[in-house]
């Protein structure tokens, strides 16, 4: 029995055959004379499903943006986007976060390319009870791979967003009662010789910050969370520097950056921090 | 005497006995005099993991952004917030879409409200072949439940965010050679007496527009799609008025909303259509 | 034979004459056999600079982005594009506020339509001294049209979308020290038999807040402004309910809605309240 | 005669006098003990409106989001954030381009920094005539400044994000009519010995594509770029070789990073390629 696909059906009724594919000319193969290579060229802005395996042990179902590419030498003229595809979709419709390596060299091998780099950036969830009440609540960070093969190195930068209070230390001294705090979002970026967990680097910020993020906050864990803020205002300036601190504190970091925005409850402007290491 | 940081007595108490929960005042049971009620009042911007059966009986994890209301009648001055959160949690931590309606239901009953508004938008997924080569990718939509409980009274309605090709008619028509074509979105908002799947609306938007989008594209595919879309011409007027056709032959269709908008290749703007019935 | 490329051509044709319009087939204009009529169809995410006049009576120069839409009768195809940008460019390369009716008139009459709607959204600003030290900064918010002509009716809908602080009476009332507060939006929209300012709407909302921000705070104005936000604590529910107090006071306001987010600082998500009036 | 402010007022009303700003302590010129020098603090997020004059010597009102930063030694626990914005209103409630050397010297001595950054994100119009018909029609940009003062050395950096149709050349060489095309931006950074005005940059952008955008076009202009389109198909790799070649006859561009994405119309992803000089 014949099964045809939609577009040969529609073919057939416009009255003629396909071409046949031996002779669909590959215009990204010709060579080019511009004599520039391209240091990145690839796909962005794909959403698909991924599994991570958290500290817990457990699998984790999230959604990722992804982006993949690879260089292309000046000889070329284009790179071949639809094997970046293939590769995403070699193992089925959930990439795993463990399969990252393999991805790269697949991506290297099929696109005969020197250097590929994946980027994934996907919601992280971790279940955590509220400080009084116990009561369990899952809260929400935005994670982020940089995976980037050059040859057989391969380069891995772990990034992490987290929201956080803040409040303000000037304020706190000034005012007779009262200080202004905020949500306040610090962003990690990590090169480590050992592997880091997402939770770990999520650890150093919510104890950098005046308090943790709660998802489900009863009335005596909301008293313990103002309280607790009151007692432990921080400066944007201090956020980093506290992070800095625990990371320095790690010899398998060997770079990081940490970026803290306050979304002040004062201003309609944020303030903003930056400390890096290397 | 012994001080104690705030932190630590936060550990403390989880291991004894919380405060009681009397000594607290609870602020948003007291009365309110501006004899105001208010329509809407909640939480946004949770993000949730959840699950969702797709129409081949396979269940789908995917990442919701969720909104949660009641409304207050004019006598308090405030809702509870944690009880929308205890809600959403009350069944683990992955939201099961089957659970909507107990969902709304026990908002009404926990925040004593008449009304109770959920609503959640999320990345649905698709396997779809290539048209030619038959090589299997996975499209991403977007998708969006409003679900609101008035009394026993429920009202639902699906909506469905969807990519298409479309190729310009008049430009088609007035060139020697080519047409200019876009990426456009269409969004479709159903209410129907019998439920509809989430597929099924995707299918009318990707038979309305000059192509339908994949992601994996082989080069006998690329030549098909480009075929496909040069011999379908459509505005984004066509585009509503023909998702508009397909949803009127559906009897139980008893509302809808539809809209395209079309990122103009020749524009820095977009063109916009929108036809609603009902 | 000289083959000319087409930019030469095109550059040709413009030193002499263009090709005769009358040759150019006119897709729009055919005949629609589906019987369906279109609500609104038009062009959106157009960026334009645009002057509008203030309560001060000075001009303010600003950038919108604008969206312009008609109805299309079922008897069309469709509409014709180019024609609202050639309403939109009629007056220069800026857009006076003050000829909005003009130029939906224009629309109406260009487009031959019935209905004729423009929206348009800009950042607006305001010099505003710090509280105590007096020192002038500029604030900015969002403001927005929505202008329709339906035959010689005229529909005008104004909003604006303020910045502010809001300080939490639960977490006020329950903690010893401290109290958790954070920015929070905002939005109001109205109809108004009588022309309402920008600015009135501005300060309908500070006053409702906790307390208003600001862009420039020496150390004197912080100290005042955090301690008015802790003398003055507002949930979102108060917060809306203070605007729509205001707002019914005005006999000329005929609908409204009050929508107030707050980007809580103890939490991922926002809480949320909406109250509508008519 | 007294003029008092309004929170001197709300303070009297409140029955006591404020506190002596000589009295109010000074958290930020506190010592800090972590001995970690801050890369860059500061605020952001600020919009303001700003005159910048264009090519054509007439002066363009439009609004910019404003980011200003300084290093912070190790020794001090946080910077002076009001005084950013003192800095910022020094010349009153317009921002002129001309200012910004001034401005990063006033940020430097006023914070007592090393090294001071002001970064500007904003729209720039350009009239533009329609190929054929001539027709003026207002395009927009998005340009951006990233100006660093380290000591008496001044950085700079002009961007420029372009938006444009791209036509793919596979998809015309294998497809008997038509081929794909979508709207791309092409993002381009420089820095040049010789300052260079930010419509050279959108020109090499607009020459490199397979046709300019455009705001309005009537039929006879539509015909011309459909067709030039077709005659100039390139892929995001050409586009970015094409601006890189422009580039390199410039003598003075001492820097440079060229972007382009495609916004696929047969895809629901984009296609990317990047390519940087130094």
């Amino acid at each position: 029995m014949l099964k045809i696909s939609d577009a040969m059906a529609a073919e057939r009724v416009r009255g003629t055959r396909p071409r046949k594919r031996s002779r669909l000319c590959d215009k990204q193969s010709e060579p080019d004379y511009r004599e520039l290579r391209i240091d990145k060229v690839g796909v962005r802005g794909l959403r698909f499903p991924i599994q991570i395996r958290d500290k817990a042990h457990t699998l984790q179902n999230t959604v990722a943006t992804i982006g993949m590419y690879v260089d292309l030498p000046k000889e070329f003229k284009g790179t071949h986007m639809s094997r970046f595809l293939e590769v995403l979709h070699a193992h089925g419709r959930v990439v795993h976060v463990e399969n990252i390596p393999d991805i790269l060299a697949a991506m290297q091998r099929k696109l005969k390319a020197a250097k590929a780099h994946l980027e994934m950036e996907f919601p992280f969830f971790r279940v955590k009870p509220a400080p009084v009440s116990g009561k369990a609540g899952v809260m929400d960070y935005q994670a982020r791979f940089d995976a980037t093969a050059c040859g057989s190195d391969l380069d891995f930068v772990l990034s992490v967003k987290v929201g956080v209070t803040t409040l303000c230390p000037c304020s706190k001294a000034i005012s007779r009662r009262g200080a202004h705090n905020q949500r306040g979002t610090v962003t990690v970026q990590v090169r480590s010789r050992k592997a880091i967990w997402i939770e770990d680097l999520i650890g150093m910020v919510e104890r950098s910050a005046s308090s943790e993020l709660y998802s489900l906050l009863k009335r005596q864990d909301e008293k313990a969370v103002t309280e607790r803020a009151y007692a432990h205002p921080v400066f944007v300036e201090d956020l980093v520097r506290n992070v800095a601190v625990e990371l320095n504190r790690r010899a398998d970091v060997t770079w990081y950056r940490v970026e803290a925005e306050n979304h002040e409850s004062i201003h309609n402007h944020n303030a903003y921090a930056c400390i890096e290491k290397g």
